[in-house]
């Protein structure tokens, strides 16, 4: 699990707990599983309503990737590449297969294949590039699926507020219970906003980093194997792809590729 | 009707029902009729306001679409595409035709139709192209009404509430029916909640993941037929195919295909 | 008067009557002078500090258009574009000059007499392109005009709740006026809300749906004209036309067709 | 200043004059120092936070455009384009040059000199094309200056509301203070929505629509230059141009040239 | 730092202190740990979830380019440019890569390094326009972070407040207790609504005038360069160049020029 992840969930619950105590509520207060049924059961069952069934488990599972801490290197990327263009021009670019061959990226090898078998520039372009549009769509998608979980979470905080005064307002006989039963109501509207800010908001804004970075990689690896297809010289390439790097990640590469001479 | 869809509607009416309960309301007070005339009456009105009468009725039908279970299978549509190329492999572009004649797709029917009419690549691609195109500003436009329905319910909602606040401030004669009167005020409030969060937004994200299947499945069929065109090798083409697929799609894609050899 | 239209208006003031006699209210109290001053006078003021006067004019008389049931109807294009086919084949584009001066439709006549000009067909597309482009943005500014109006309604409406509020508040001597001046308050918020949602956001959604179908229309022309002046088939073009129609109305221009022949 | 401006400013100040007056408050109740102070103040120091100094002050200047009645007509570009036509006609593309040194538009009159000078047609249209995407989006740079003020002005409006509500939640000793206090609380959000909606937002607007009409009379321009230097007819030239102007200002547009045969 | 934002701040704070002295408030009412720890711990916490960790801090040490004073010059770009195109019509193409040696501006002096390189024109605009739009990118992930920032703020002030109101309502035992603790339970709101519309809004706004000025900085290179290469006259590529510039940066750029003649 990412780090930052754990530090943030675990440090956001002890600033509510903490909230909780200072504003001398008590704890079971603040657990009511009505509240619980009303927001998490509506805003799941609305969104049954809004996915075909596969597709809602399939983007609800995405959580994982949004908590794990499978950071990938852009400098690895290039690295990589460098290797690959170094074979290709020493041994050629058939030497390229066996290499492929033992790569867990099925993207690069993809395009490896597609060079070997002579695939002309303009098409491998288009090829890599109509997979990364599908990759991009499929995870906005994704992204997508937790912003509307963000939206309904707080829209059914309300409903379950407004069932709650509706109730209360229709029977003010004893005036003592107003003030504990708006509390109770209050909490769904609590409820929903938590699990908005707290959760599907920060794991689609997540995602949407990760989607980024992998198209990135994948846009790297493109404008590699292009020039590699090509016969560029490994030290241009090189060059060529650390313009897809951020000023500080290039002085991070540059530091070790000083080392290596 | 979808399984998902009746999930949801039963789960998410259960929720509603089970937290007026444990709100201790009586369910008749959450039926109101006039709070259902303005609020569902008034957006209504707003909406045949909103389109003219054809284009009004025409939207309100494609919530059928919402709830069919109807899901189409992107292997299906490449194991189609597959079967065509190996028919043009062994008979010729013209066996295309009787094929053709049996299909239920309309779009599949008329690319190969033009294909058999030997159209050029170009003007086959811009001819089913724009098609898509089309297909897609009208679907955009269905889930668009029901994204006014969903702005439109709360709006309404609010009108209703201050309608009954206005009436009730109006006339504060009696301080025990204040409460009372109030709540039934927030029904129309309630209502208005409910249509957008439980019923016009689920349909219009369900009616755009519907829209973006069949978009895709067009587009694999302007790629399968443009390669069928071209004489491509079956084998070949189906891997093209495949990058439309996610990878979990793609896995269970390939089970099906090793049972066949 | 768009039949759907007057459903809607009429309709919607059925229910908002309704929903005030059902809320115990007076009618009378629902008008008041001053509110309407200050919503729709501030909202009227805030629109001519937005726009110059000449144009302020103009967007508001599109109000018309929102209300007329010039419906027009895309198979009748095709069937015109049809007409002009045929005499075209008959008698050769020429011919066409002719029939164009009994049109009422100024784009489907420039067309026409650029075509018997002898305009080459990628200035003739651009030209009419460019003509639909400017449409489409005058257009678009006329919706933008109604949308402003639905943003501005609310928010005086709500200065005017402020502006009472504030005043109630200073003065709270008498606590039985307390009810009364809250109501008339709230009765701006009520107008802004209505001008909003059963006035603004309805006429430019209208004018939104009327300007994508004369875009429409317009494509379809421009398909035809250009299919015309390559010397096409009349027979393909009407096929290649009936791309631009959704499933529905080309099923019902079928219907007309089998009976002609 | 633009009649329109001057008409909405002084209605707008009636209207909320009225209104204070209809709702029984004192007018020096709605004047408070305190309140112009943290809403005005607050927004003021919040866009110096947003801007550089220099940016700051430019776009606090474009008030002035919005206030002008500088209305400039696209029949005059079109006139104009005509007699630069008929000049280049008779006396050639070299006699431009003296009448650009008369012209005060320096957009029309850098296009001139780049024709005399013999620039070819691409280019001449790629170097105007990047003056107009220039000027739009310093354009849209300023309306968007106006458009933070209609977000800061009513978000200061609630900080100063706060401020006020928590002080007097704070000390409710005495219960003949609370009205008086929570007017006064009030007054800030009162300012803070008449910033945003009777003068920034209107101010964005009507930038905006001027910013249009100059890109719009910018391309008629170049389309102009293109044809005066293509040789084209000045008939021809004036009937192109006229596709830019609306199907009202057209109409207007024959009026006078009919007087002129 | 940029004189601005020290006024912007300063003032800022001062409208704030004063407001809340003239609604009657004590100073120490307005500072709360328990509520800052809610709305910056739990903006904080959520912030941790979104991002990685790299990345959050990152993006968190972006602040400091929105609070620095180094304005840059579009000016200064032109005349560097100019002495740049001088250099290369006296001593050839070859002697840019001395200059380039000196400089400090890592983009120049890679376009120049291509230049002498033989780098072919459309292959040089190519990589330097994928940079600035890597450059780009990167400065919209940080203004989008400031964003995030600006709409997490107020929703935990949000929470905040509502944990207030629940425990408040839970135990409303004591009359006199209600005022003081809704006092405090309001905190959070005011806290958040400082941190979006006093801090994060206005950085973000920053950031992004910040990185328009040095995307425009870098087009102006571009096409600087690109004239250099094309061997264009130095007074024709300062004169393109100037379309760059806004009319009042155009005035002040000829003063010096002036001068210097």
């Amino acid at each position: 699990m990412d780090i930052a992840t754990v530090i943030g969930l675990v440090s956001g619950t002890v600033f509510i707990l903490l909230s909780i105590v200072f504003s001398g509520g008590r704890l079971g207060l603040f657990v009511d599983i009505p509240s619980v049924m009303i927001v998490f059961g509506g805003t799941l069952a609305a969104l049954l309503v809004s996915y075909p069934l596969k597709r809602f488990l399939a983007a609800l599972k995405t959580v994982k990737h949004a908590f794990s801490s499978k950071e990938s290197d852009p400098t690895a990327v290039i690295t990589q590449i460098n290797e690959l263009a170094l074979a290709a021009r020493k041994e050629g670019l058939l030497a390229l297969e066996e290499i492929a061959q033992g790569m867990d990226d099925a993207f690069l090898q993809k395009g490896i294949l597609l060079i070997v078998d002579g695939t002309d520039a303009e098409l491998l372009r288009s090829i890599l590039e109509t997979e990364i549009a599908f990759v991009e769509n499929r995870h906005k998608d994704n992204q997508g699926f937790w912003a509307t979980v963000a939206e309904l979470g707080p829209a059914w905080g309300m409903i379950g507020t407004l069932i709650g005064l509706i109730a209360m307002l229709d029977s003010l006989d004893d005036p003592t219970t107003i003030g504990p039963k708006m509390s109770v109501a209050l909490i769904t509207t609590l409820y929903g906003s938590l699990l908005a800010n707290f959760f599907a908001t920060p794991v689609s804004s997540k995602l949407k980093g990760i989607s980024d970075q992998e198209v990135l990689h994948k846009q790297v690896m493109i404008e590699g194997l292009l020039s590699i297809q090509a016969g560029e010289n490994p030290r241009v390439i090189e060059e060529k792809l650390k313009a897809f790097l951020s000023p500080a990640m290039r002085k991070n590469f540059e530091v070790p590729k000083n080392e290596e001479e």
